[in-house]
């Protein structure tokens, strides 16, 4: 067995970025110093902060240790290299500096890890060094020592999560006021729950990005950004808002991460998607993330929390500091990467789902009957039909049993062109009902 | 920093207890022996499994691991020594028996933890080998790394916990049903979700064993099953949970635990409390589980799940089992119990609660006045009074502000023997308004 130092000796912390999050890990390392000491087994000395502009004071942090050289700093062999700059680069250089100089790496990163993830975990295997990023999913919600660690003797089957809370935030407000998408993200924009430009969030690439770390995690297989099928909110309706709550349902920005039936795939998306309201998941409102994971032997667990904001993002960056300071002092290192189940990531057509569809139809005899052909031809099974109005005005609303997606959408195809239908009105993905 | 070995051994597993916990994970242990030996770094081997009756046969389980002599098993030497037999004895002399052969633990025993953890941690400690027990608090739900590592840089404030299943079913039928107590516990014993003798669940004293092992995670601070107040369900009504309803609140069993205002103290608390329906933790139905941590930093963080069960609780220990294992393969140890913080562990009377009061009242002018009165003499605020009826049927629901239990329970006291009131029908702590 290792044992600790007799007397154990300070750690050396440095913070690349100044900023929200960075501000915050810089205030809690001063105003918490005592239990993190005692936590981690030393205490853990702040002693430098990389920003891009040394010159502008920054509440809670040294004049004296703010330094616009970022490089010098990255590459000073301190114990320990927090990242929290956000984007590719120099993001990624002064991450590999650090682990080439020996530190272990702390990163709220998501973006990077999701586009280079595999080059980070290689350079931290190669150095003898710790990467912990419990700050770049759902923030404040430890996901990835419970996914990676507790969970560790179970199969994972699925990973629904909610795990953007800008879109969850309008979808909420949407689903409660009834009011409008546009709407909805200006009332977001106004409270600074959106970005003025909110590219990044509605459109899903924030939680596509999320959505490949936790694939990655739970099911033990290197999973890229561009493996992940995304589809953003923009063009949720008040109207399907309306008609989920009408069937008891509500719609959420999903990321979903699946195994196959044969157990040698993986499919991995992110789409706005109808979850039964007495789902877990539907009661996860405003800037809330949640992410729900089904496991063989667990069966269904959450874990639910704030996704974002710079105090909850520093409480996960400084579990992971302590966790790291004691694997330092212990010299041993926690849990790498672990991608050895190199499950093969496949197409959203291969996922297998539920549909909501909504069609405008034609007002004559054999309507249903070409409509249900067209599921028919794809083998796709319908659950239920619904039919309101009559004349110009009628409605069939369709749900559908679980199917390839690929055959629910040749299905969508088909229907579109077929004269029994005159408009689809909506279409959407159900997840999280009867357990699937 | 260590190495592990280039060419991984074999390590070897025994379990103490072949019940329905151990026959799962021995289960496991063999149909997921790839998957375990991956994430592990060195296959697991099931090495003997100790029983009382050594004779008959058990499923999933090759006859010859099969032993009656538990003291040689857990003295053997093993790599991993896992004991899901439960009880104080002799479940602590094999546990500490295994240690000081050079074992590792790994125990789902909340009874022993609650009752003596303080021995266990120390004897771990003394033989530098690991104790981990995940299982033990909420079975299959991830708790006590979240607990103890990645809100390791933060400061829990607050635990509210759903750590019982029978009473959650039993409270969430009455909920549902309207039905009384006798009549719901009558239901759980036919499904199996209460015992024979249910008395360990419905008064409180597995949640409170619970409680104790999660105060003491959350708070860095020794908490004995003694040190925790347990109130149990028995004396909860079909009146009281259609009170609650009407005010828009739910009944459940909670453990609580919390820091007290000066930031010395803590109490660590078991009883039927009223949540908003609007909570979090409202919405854990039936056999369900949930822990709700308040931390600085993180702000509001729930865990959810199954928290008993065969496989749950063996999906908890084969996580326990796969990080004691990495440990040894590393040659170091994971975090061992943290009791730096020392907080007081105070008696109920100094928690910091609101209270739901329903009075049967005197038919007369000046009762209301009275009544405040009580309120006013011990210094407790109302929040807001409502009366129901007149003549014999007339009632009072109070509802009061913050204050010291010892307050509230002087009022009632007060309200006791006050002619104004006829009969105190339901008393019952709040927690989960406002923030609180």
């Amino acid at each position: 067995m290792t044992t600790p130092d007799p007397a154990p000796r300070e750690l050396t912390v440095v913070l690349l970025g100044g900023g929200t999050v960075g501000s915050q890990v810089a205030r809690l390392l001063h105003e918490s110093a005592d239990d993190l000491a005692a936590r981690a087994g030393a205490p853990l000395r702040l002693a430098g902060v990389g920003v891009r502009d040394a010159d502008r004071p920054r509440e809670g942090i040294p004049a004296d240790l703010l330094t616009d050289d970022l490089s010098a700093l990255a590459a000073s062999g301190a114990d320990i290299v927090v990242e929290v700059m956000g984007g590719i680069e120099p993001a990624r250089t002064l991450i590999l500096a650090a682990m080439a100089a020996g530190s272990s790496v702390v990163t709220a990163n998501k973006a990077l890890l999701a586009e280079d993830g595999a080059t980070l975990h290689a350079a931290a295997e190669q150095h003898g060094v710790d990467l912990y990023y419990e700050a770049s999913v759902a923030g404040a919600i430890p996901l990835l020592r419970p996914l990676r660690e507790s969970l560790a003797g179970d199969k994972v089957r699925r990973v629904l999560g909610i795990v953007n809370g800008t879109t969850n935030f309008i979808l909420t407000k949407m689903d409660e006021q009834g009011a409008d998408y546009a709407e909805v993200l200006a009332e977001a924009q106004a409270l600074g729950y959106a970005e003025a430009d909110p590219t990044a969030d509605v459109e899903g690439y924030d939680a596509a990005a999320k959505a490949a770390i936790l694939a990655g995690l739970a099911f033990h297989t290197r999973v890229h950004l561009a493996d992940v099928h995304r589809e953003g909110i923009t063009h949720v309706s008040a109207d399907d808002v309306t008609a989920a709550r009408e069937m008891g349902f509500v719609i959420k920005l999903l990321a979903v991460a699946e195994l196959s039936d044969d157990e040698k795939g993986l499919v991995v998306r992110v789409h706005p998607t109808m979850v039964p309201r007495t789902h877990p998941l539907a009661g996860v409102r405003g800037a809330f993330n949640a992410v729900f994971v089904e496991a063989e032997s667990a069966g269904q667990v959450m874990f639910y929390g704030r996704g974002a904001g710079g105090a909850p993002t520093a409480s996960a960056v400084l579990g992971d500091i302590v966790a790291v300071a004691r694997h330092r002092l212990a010299g041993t290192r926690g849990p790498g990467e672990s991608t050895y189940a190199h499950l093969e990531v496949r197409p959203v057509g291969e996922a297998v789902t539920r549909y909501y569809v909504n069609l405008e139809v034609a007002d004559r005899p054999g309507v249903l009957a070409a409509v249900a052909q067209a599921f028919a031809d794809h083998g796709v099974s319908i659950q239920n039909v619904r039919q309101d109005g009559a004349g110009d005005d009628a409605m069939l609303v369709v749900r559908t049993h679980t199917a390839r997606d690929s055959d629910l959408g040749g299905t969508i195809e088909q229907l579109r062109g077929s004269d029994a239908v005159r408009r689809v009105v909506g279409v959407m993905r159900v997840e999280g009902e009867d357990g699937r």
